[in-house]
């Protein structure tokens, strides 16, 4: 396999290293606007020499963003290029439309290193539902947002002295909105159940609670309690309707993902013969990410084309009931709704996932985890 | 894929369950000995009538035990078909002349679930190698042994006790030896060790120290001491040398492995590149195990072979240096190298895993487990 490189950031740099030690694949051209000099491969700022070399087979795209890296993705897939990335706002915003054009084009496009970085999540959840209904998916799919939690469980840190300290480690970007707001993590479990289940989840229908508003309090309260908590996703399906959301959840020390330290990540799937599987490994990073990236190249090798084309658009429907720590304007709702007190927070009488988040939006500076004897 | 199913057992019904809702393979005919009468296969005590059978391309063994087994099999290869098995004495024991005679009959030979039940670890193992060096395996192999740590961990069981709960919920066999003193632990890390590093382990230098000589008391002075005691197995490579063992292990609460509960496996490799990855799940279990099997099944009309051949004979060299929790007779060497006493057992200083199992084995009436702070 010949690559043509998009980008040599953390991730293509990694992918790389990692080819050049291996026998059949060779990464060709590496397209980046900085001055790089490398031994073995020919650096351009001009994608259009990738595009018009016959000799060069697979892009690796790994530039990021969803403007240039769309337009370059999808010229190379005109141009008969295997695609393998590890963008996932770009898989997320694009797949639909990216994943039949390359079938008629007749080539590969495999994107494992999009969910859970070195872990090949992707890449297992396509091989289960070769075999069995698949009837939950979701975990721990953020490294920024574990790290944090796992600081301010561990070390009594507070929120910002634990988000300065990923930072300052490189797990959390200057910018960490996405992460911390659970937006990333928002992203990994649409794309998971959507390939778990074959369908086009309707996003505006699944919500998100991220981390940002959780305070040293807030974690104290559940140390005392025998309480971890974690941002967990969700993703099922249960006699033909589907539910998913993120939220933080208070888990039990037992429990797989309350083991989950650093920025590691534990990603879970329910099959119906399986039972439950988890993959726990490096949620990023460039050389896990790069591993993953590397594994799609030798798939491509392989012949294993990727994942099942979306299926029909549908909405969740997150009527589970389940009981909430909640921090925030104890209203007339809430009122209703309390079943017990944990100092200033309350703990809510059994309400639904939707009703919950619902009353969030328009709470915005609270915070809420939900209790959970299962974590998944 | 036309299978001929030799066995009609646990394993054996639950791949004819799987496989009947599957559209690309079909179980043609039942190799047993019982009156068995099924809707949609041929059921018979005649072998030979499925060696015979040209549209019969893939011999699923589920019989267990190396006797008949491996006649059967030898005799399946000899015929041209695919073989694929969850019999773990069976591979362990011939995978060296099985392997090149698939080989050399053009056939696929898989086992993935001989170790794990369903978690998919060999075949990940096989995938993760094609990149990467693998420079550690192992965890938590045994469901047995770990249903009964995790009995006794949690709910004070004593030894027995939780043996014969095991027992009575058909975790554990009526003649519990191969599980309980790590024997089956040791089958699955040589195996795992043999695929990871391409070598062909001296299984006299693989050293295993079981669990049956574990006390309540024993796991009370684990608990006191912030340590949960798990049986965990351990294959390693480092600067051209290798190293593998079988022991109990006093991990602590943030590990992992701590968090693995009731009759579930924890398996876990280290790659140059991917860091640790780690897979949890069911390690036994009729649906589980039979998902594996029907997973190579899906494999083998994928066109996927399987593992490489076993490389040159090595011996184990274990000279990593750890303390160990000792109960047993305080002999001179013992003495010699205590650091610390807990109640009736010590603390040795660090010791060579070589040594201290030398010394078990003169001991054989001592439990042993080491500390460590990273449980792989």
């Amino acid at each position: 396999m010949k690559i043509g490189l998009l980008g040599f950031g953390v991730v293509g740099r990694g992918v790389y290293d990692i080819t050049s030690e291996l026998d059949n694949m060779q990464v060709a051209k590496v397209v980046c606007l900085e001055d790089v000099s490398l031994p073995d491969a020919e650096v351009t700022r001009d994608i259009q020499s990738v595009l018009d070399d016959p000799t060069i087979d697979t892009v690796v795209e790994a530039m990021g963003g969803v403007g240039a890296a769309y337009k370059f993705v999808r010229a190379a897939i005109e141009a008969g290029k295997n695609i393998v990335t590890s963008n996932k706002a770009l898989v997320c915003s694009f797949y639909d439309e990216l994943l039949p054009l390359a079938q008629s084009k007749g080539v590969q496009f495999r994107c494992t290193a999009a969910v859970g970085g070195g872990i090949g999540w992707l890449s297992e959840l396509e091989r289960s539902r070769r075999v069995q209904p698949i009837m939950q998916v979701g975990g721990i799919m953020n490294g920024t947002c574990n790290y944090i939690l796992d600081s301010m469980t561990r070390l009594g840190l507070g929120y910002d002295e634990a988000l300065k300290q990923a930072q300052s480690l490189g797990y959390a970007e200057a910018k960490p909105a996405t992460d911390v707001e659970g937006i990333d993590t928002w992203h990994k479990v649409i794309l998971s159940s959507n390939i778990a289940f074959g369908v086009s989840l309707d996003t505006t229908t699944v919500p998100v609670a991220g981390i940002s508003a959780i305070t040293a309090e807030d974690v104290a309260a559940f140390n005392a309690r025998g309480y971890i908590c974690k941002l967990i996703s969700t993703g099922k399906r249960k006699d033909g309707k589907y539910s998913a959301y993120v939220q933080p959840t208070l888990v039990k020390p037992g429990q797989p993902e309350a083991a989950v330290p650093s920025n590691y990540n534990l990603i879970t799937l329910v099959g119906k013969y399986s039972g439950r599987m988890s993959f726990f490994g490096q949620g990023a990073g460039r050389y896990p990410t790069a591993y993953n990236v590397v594994q799609d190249c030798a798939d491509v090798i392989a012949g294993k084309g990727f994942y099942c084309e979306y299926g029909p658009k549908v909405a969740a429907v997150n009527d589970d009931k389940m009981t909430y720590y909640v921090r925030g304007d104890r209203d007339a709702w809430l009122s209703e709704h309390t079943a017990d007190t944990w100092g200033e927070a309350v703990i809510t009488k059994p309400v639904s996932v939707s009703d919950m988040h619902a009353w969030l939006k328009t709470h915005p500076g609270a915070f809420i985890a939900a209790l959970s004897d299962d974590a998944l």
